[in-house]
């Protein structure tokens, strides 16, 4: 991990989950860590930077989301695609994700959460408390962000030749489609 | 239009937004029908199959999905980008948007609002009520799913060459991503 990741601006830092990648969520409370997969997540707001994520409440993420406040949310690249799927496809109630799939991680800035490596972009972020509770809904706003500058700068993607550096979406049954061609079309406004 | 819209089974149908393309909201009530772009719209459940979509309270759309209690999703291909990017850029408050910008639009089955052609797939939704309102998260109950034939089918998307038939990804600024290389992993499970 000899990669530089560098501060993205708070109030643009939602633009990251604009597209649609797949997620790693992190999570850690009273000794006990996990990671999961989420495809379900997005922005909620852009100032202050709030995100969307759906998790099932019957989860140790959940359990560990719920009790500490906070969560780290991270954008994988295709060169972790197989860790991803194996985060998403198990339960932290029965495996130790990280040394089962060898998941490497480092401390986050501002939150317990480890935080994963070899990652394109990570928010760390602190529950924002709902009252309704019907439907694993977990908003979070977002505290700390900053992205791998080999791919992202100046609050703009710069995916390069290599595919293993291009974000995910997840279909199902192992299916992803890579990130893939960026064009630009002129604004009306 | 002489492409061939086939039903998708509902306790399916979320799958077609799991990989976080960029959607079409479409809206009507009292004699006005309106469409926005919705970059932030994801599942929220299989089954019964649920959906999530932020839509600004500021905006006709909510104005019309608060009143009529319905929307119609859809999921735009790289045919329509440039009007998916004028519906996104403009509020049918000043505009009637499928006439300045030649979106074609068909009748929904299940739901007043109309459905923009041209889409990959398509979700009528009714609206799930919530008590908590603060954060302009409309839920939606899918109640109908079809998609493009030539694009879905068995529950999985088929891309072809023609890069036109692509879903997006949207950024900012006028920036998209067009979904990009399919691969598949062996799942652990």
């Amino acid at each position: 991990m000899s990669r530089t990741r560098l501060p993205v601006d708070l109030n643009r830092c939602t633009q990251l989950l604009g597209h649609g990648p797949v997620t790693l969520v992190t999570s850690a409370h009273g000794g006990k860590a996990n990671v999961m997969a989420a495809a379900w997540s997005m922005p909620l707001d852009f100032v202050p930077p709030k995100v969307i994520v759906i998790i099932d409440a019957r989860t140790l993420t959940r359990q560990l989301v719920d009790a500490s406040g906070e969560f780290g949310l991270q954008i994988p690249t295709r060169a972790i695609a197989a860790q991803t799927l194996a985060a998403g496809s198990t339960s932290g109630l029965q495996h130790d994700k990280f040394a089962e799939f060898g998941i490497e991680t480092f401390a986050a800035q501002e939150i317990a959460a480890p935080m994963v490596a070899g990652c394109a972009a990570w928010l760390e972020c602190r529950v924002i408390p709902d009252a309704s509770d019907r439907f694993d809904i977990i908003m979070g706003e977002v505290v700390a962000a900053y992205a791998d500058a080999t791919i992202y700068s100046e609050n703009r993607w710069h995916f390069g030749p290599d595919p293993m550096d291009r974000t995910l979406h997840y279909v199902a049954g192992g299916q992803f489609f890579a990130t893939g061609e960026s064009f630009v079309l002129p604004t009306t406004r």
